[in-house]
């Protein structure tokens, strides 16, 4: 362990439910400068067509992040040891006003990317991914591995409007973020607007797998698949938590019946080892709609999933630069 | 598309919290008059013996079904464009007089069925669907596909009391509604009263297709099966929701652990898409029980779902009559 | 009673669980052309600044109002036999767009008064009381009896944005479709930014009541001199739900402890019979924040109360004309 | 203290969360002979026309009232050295048949009659309070104090049902039940089916005190008036627990703003001492609709008022006859 | 059947919701004399070290047993006809002394012992399996099947307290109340304080299979293993309702996300039907953190299970005697 | 303003549900250095005797605090502008040795006097404020103002446990820790064990003001007589949240119906504003049993009441010392 590392506050001195409420139980600190991986919250949901609430989910996700202790039981990775982590707070918002909003956003990861950081954000809702990668993806087009019941790449909303939680990877696509041959959506299911709803994404080169699909193969094909699809580039993931089935993972706005289980979903995480991940979110926890914090238990643990991979990424970096 | 059938309101143009709630958004119409498929509700739970609530089910379900959208994600089906389909509202009900009760609700589908239409109704406890029956098959004795935790075949209540929501499908036998040899239930299971609690509905020729004996054979099997033995002639499908596990559908008068995911419920329905549906029902949601409206999710779900085989069904009779 | 008006459905023939759910019970209708009162909903939240959620405010409303009857018990009166009433659906709202979201509900309110209709709305946010009153006082300025535990007439937040769910009346002011001479606020409480936050307000000439005040003196004494603030002349009467204590109606988005009982509440309104009300509305229900649908009922009952007052004016005004 | 009576569970000895879950923790005993005072559940809600779930109140009922302690702390009253009194259980229902739901808990409380105890019961809907009064009034009318937003004094339902919640003291007084002229009905409010729904009842000779009568004369005045209206004759305490206000008793079938605090609904009890009280209920509680058990707290804690009271007349009687 | 056993309330003649709350509705007795199986709460969550509530999970679990029925639809067992079987109340506990607590647990199970009864308990948090096993194995150790997302083998807590929930199976390893060659947990997971955290356990001869293990296994293979590893000696039976995943069994103290379903537990207890119980335990149902009930009914469904088992075991051993 | 002191995060600026949860969004400090008032978690609740969950109060009473802004709207006092104040954090605590609890908080509390700050504690359970007086009332007894609904002044709980949240102020006075002549118990009510239970603390100078006398006096003349009671003397207030009424603050361990309302609360604390307050506290906050937040709302209000009231006193004193 790099004994200058952040580590997180011991459950077995100090009890869960003590002490200031962070990720991980993680120091807060005030900037990303030093950092490995920078834990960060943006709490907005600008961009909710229906169910608003994902402005409450950095809070209820770190409550629940409580629960999280320092090793992987799986991987054995020890995050902490191998990476230096902290919570950096809530980055700057604006409820009331989108453009705005989206701007403060891209601000706040553009700090981070600047001192060094790789973000692993909780939203937020699905729209906040896009400013998010304006700053992550400002150089070079990034790859990304999709994990939603819904595709996010519709047109427009309530006339024409082009910003919302349904429109985030459509647009960035046309922003030229991301590089739609490297994209990979898994999950997708639910009903759908017109039979033809996905064609504009599959023309662009996204691969969509179904959740279906994904029921036949098991999570392994799937996701050697995923891996082979952004390959070795420089690659965004983002988790929607509503790719979780609603029973799991009921506090979000919109949910659909038929999704995948928990352990599915980690396994899948797990499998991205091997990816080179330039930043990460997890998405679309509701708390008001959330039961007993099931779902930002669900959110917490997915974003520890995804630090484990990350932080193994980082480490593997820093030994090939040694 | 036809253009005289009727439309769901967009939630691109209208959001989904908006407008008046109705079954998937469709037009509240008056009759059923010039429809191919009526969803209607059966706001009644007289049955009921041990926790009512299931009166409160059309509500909630309409509320919910605002989620689904136009078309179904796997077979491409829109039901809306090949069948016309309406919300015809709740039929009238005697929450206080079971015997009014019943004869009210046989008296609603009778006029739905005389229209022409077929029902899709949204419960209401299993029990309504006994009078459903008796419109429904006021001729011919039906099939039945039934997915359920129990058989409800039950007998005698509280002394001598022969109408519960554990005894419609013996008194429609006797009533000669049901044909029994064509009659399967799938996903019994739960703790019974007595080890020869099925003996009765097996000696009529029913065939009981254990949760177990399901986890064993899966889906694409199970449903070939219970295809042969409804066969070709008309049937009904009744999904009392407990069917579904308690943790995916905790709203519910009499869950028993150990059901049926929300995956496998839609992929059994999905393969009912050759057989000729005369009437269905989802049944037992009971919403002063549910968690977070996930109950009533599932119910309007899997009433989307049924819808979708049935319009493919209507459209394929009006193709043959074409 | 006049044979032509509508008439809500009873429930001692219908239970309140059944048919679909509009306000009062009563006829959903196209438009509010041949109506006195049209009751209608305004699904939007884009004000908020801390908790969103009433957006699904009418929605619920509608529900909860399905326990009220056709008479008041203490005044007699039978709003719907000397007017004729109806719901009017939900107003169009855009949930991503602040300006356009504000115009679409101007434009709605402006209908239902071109068509002759006192328009009684159930919010949505208190931003949206500054759209209806672009509509309701279009000609000519308007007196204002305010029920709330915020004064709302804030300037600006998150930098420079001038429209908040805390600043209408501050806009409405400015734009001149309010005479603050003949305004008063009832109910103010709640710990405050600066000392001189209200200082604007009663510049303007708007009459504060803190609640403190009103503990001290009571019901009458307040809506006396409410009454007499506002005159003989057109008013405006709005009822912000977090006006009563958080007890009694949880569901809001910011609580403040010590408010109003609904029994006061109830008290003031029915106060209000001598007022000429020409438009009010009941908002900041927030329904994912409510408990039992305690709020949405409180909502729906005052409502009605409003309801029995502004129907007593019509028909005195019709009685005046005749 | 008689030390042959019955004791409550010391919870200084024993946690309250521990034991089996009975009235008042007192000892469950088959029979109420050697009762003075028999506390017994009736858990039935077949006459209920909205919101069902009474039908779940005596179990949790049993439950809060685990927060019971042995002694009044204003009255000094200590019931259980006073008054032998136990918990007899729940009398035999029919959920799903009417008319013999109502004969089993006619003969159930008959039997407690015979035993020579007073039946304080927990409810189930306000029919239950019918078959009640048929066996303890068999002999001779008697008198009622009666809390309740509701007359429930009304005729027919759904048709020509005579039996339902709203009901059951017109049948009552038509069956020579009741004394209507030692009846007094306290706190009813709440919107009305007509103007003159209770002409009936008033005409009857029942003095209906209004909710907005108690708010001004309060409840000493109020329970003086009452206190004379039933005299020195045998008198039923009938309690519906929403003539509490929502806020504090959510949890039942007909919510109605605006009612008494819980401190209001002591304090008249309280005032019940001089009483002749040959029975009592508290009912509709309704668990579904409840939120934290509050309602139940609500209603095991008015039975412990009432027990009090009761305890009181049965020693003061015993006093009498040595 | 023998007709001296102990039969529970036929729910087909007395409601589900009626009745005293006991254990599978059997009769409340005194002591475990006359039992071959002794049901049994301990209400105690004195070693809980971060969210408590499990003393109160004998009373829900009690509550949501009124939903087991007499036989088990898949062995056809009838454990009430085969074993007798009752309800003999909660241990006494100590809500503030944790050793106080420790031993009043451990003399109320050896009073079970003593009768010659097995006890089937419901907790209560893990801890009290210590105190159990102190009585069950005082005269030899015990191999144990212990379902669990937990090893609970750590050795000191918030300095160097010894007894918390997290350390039951080090101590009664040190005890010699557990033979570790002969013990199996199954369904471990989540994050680890430490990579090597389960060494210890591993160098005692404890067989550990990880959640993922199981996953590829399947519970035959996995349940074959763990027979084979308890084999004919005295076992006991440990069941942490933390082992089931948090959607199925929110309502515990530290949910660990991708654990079993319902089924696989189910099927898993099912499987233990030729081992030689001497007592068994269902720990950690939280009802303060339960929604709906569902950890509680989940709790009371796997103690039917086990009582299946238990009971057969118990015939089985009646025959060999006989 | 002394432009040194801390000052909360601005509302308008960032929006209550963003950035780390603190008191009041204050700054969270290391240390009570520098401070004149230390708001304190102490999330503990070893000596709580039924429903556990007050460890869970500092995190939710921060998270509403967020709805606190800067200054007092009848008052005008701006207490972050005549004090520094901000969060210290929590204590350490150990939630499974009682003893070893104990002990920390009172290091605790020891360190924030040393430094020279008043704390304004979050609790926990009422126990907590035992170790509290033993470092606050360490060189010389203090006088109390004690807001509750019990006396806590019992002497043994299960056998001979001398520490329960039923027995601090028993063991505070015997310990020398209170001047019982100048304690005030305000709001005692609900029933009790003993009718003699009270006699110990009464006999010992304590003066009781039941709630029934406070509802004849009100709030002006019992705080007179309170303020007369504590006199000019170090005086420590102790506020336990069941003082309320269980429908204003349902999460807590033992409610009691009939409490005070939050406006007689806040009356009541406002008139503690010439007290020489030398620590507060606001306990018995437990969250699992809390609806949406309110209670912990309540929580939060009180203490920002209270911080009002003390920073009042704070700058009285610097004025002096000027």
């Amino acid at each position: 362990m790099n004994s200058n590392f952040f580590q997180p506050v011991d459950a077995a001195a100090v009890p869960r439910f003590a002490g200031l409420s962070t990720f991980m139980r993680l120091p807060a600190v005030a900037s990303a400068e030093g950092l490995d991986i920078a834990l960060v919250g943006i709490p907005w949901d600008g961009g909710t067509t229906n169910r608003a609430g994902a402005r409450h989910g950095p809070r209820e996700i770190r409550n629940q992040s409580s629960l999280m202790r320092r090793a992987h039981h799986v991987s054995g990775t020890e995050p902490f040891s191998i990476a230096n982590v902290a919570d950096v707070g809530d980055l700057s918002v604006n409820p009331i006003n989108l453009l705005d909003g989206l701007k403060r956003i891209e601000d706040g990861i553009a700090a981070i990317v600047a001192a060094g950081a790789i973000p692993l954000a909780a939203g937020g809702d699905h729209l906040t991914t896009l400013p998010v990668l304006r700053s992550v993806a400002r150089n070079v087009p990034v790859g990304m591995v999709h994990f939603d019941a819904h595709s996010d790449t519709n047109d427009r909303y309530f006339g024409d409007n082009p910003y919302t939680h349904g429109t985030p990877f459509r647009r960035a696509i046309e922003e030229g973020l991301l590089d739609p041959k490297r994209v990979v959506q898994i999950g997708i299911r639910g009903s759908i607007y017109e039979p033809n709803e996905h064609d504009w994404a599959v023309a662009q080169g996204i691969r969509i797998i179904y959740m279906e699909e994904f029921v036949r193969r098991g999570a392994a094909s799937v996701m050697e698949e995923a891996r082979g699809i952004v390959g070795s580039g420089p690659t965004y993931v983002t988790f929607d938590i509503d790719c979780i089935d609603p029973s799991m993972a009921p506090g979000t706005g919109t949910p659909e019946l038929g999704g995948f289980t928990t352990r599915e979903a980690q396994e899948m995480v797990r499998l991205l080892d091997t990816v080179l991940i330039v930043g990460a979110d997890v998405v679309e926890v509701a708390p008001p709609f959330d039961l007993g914090g099931m779902t930002a238990l669900a959110g917490a643990t997915m974003m520890f999933e995804l630090l484990c991979v990350i932080a193994g990424s980082v480490a593997a970096g820093r030994a090939r630069q040694a």
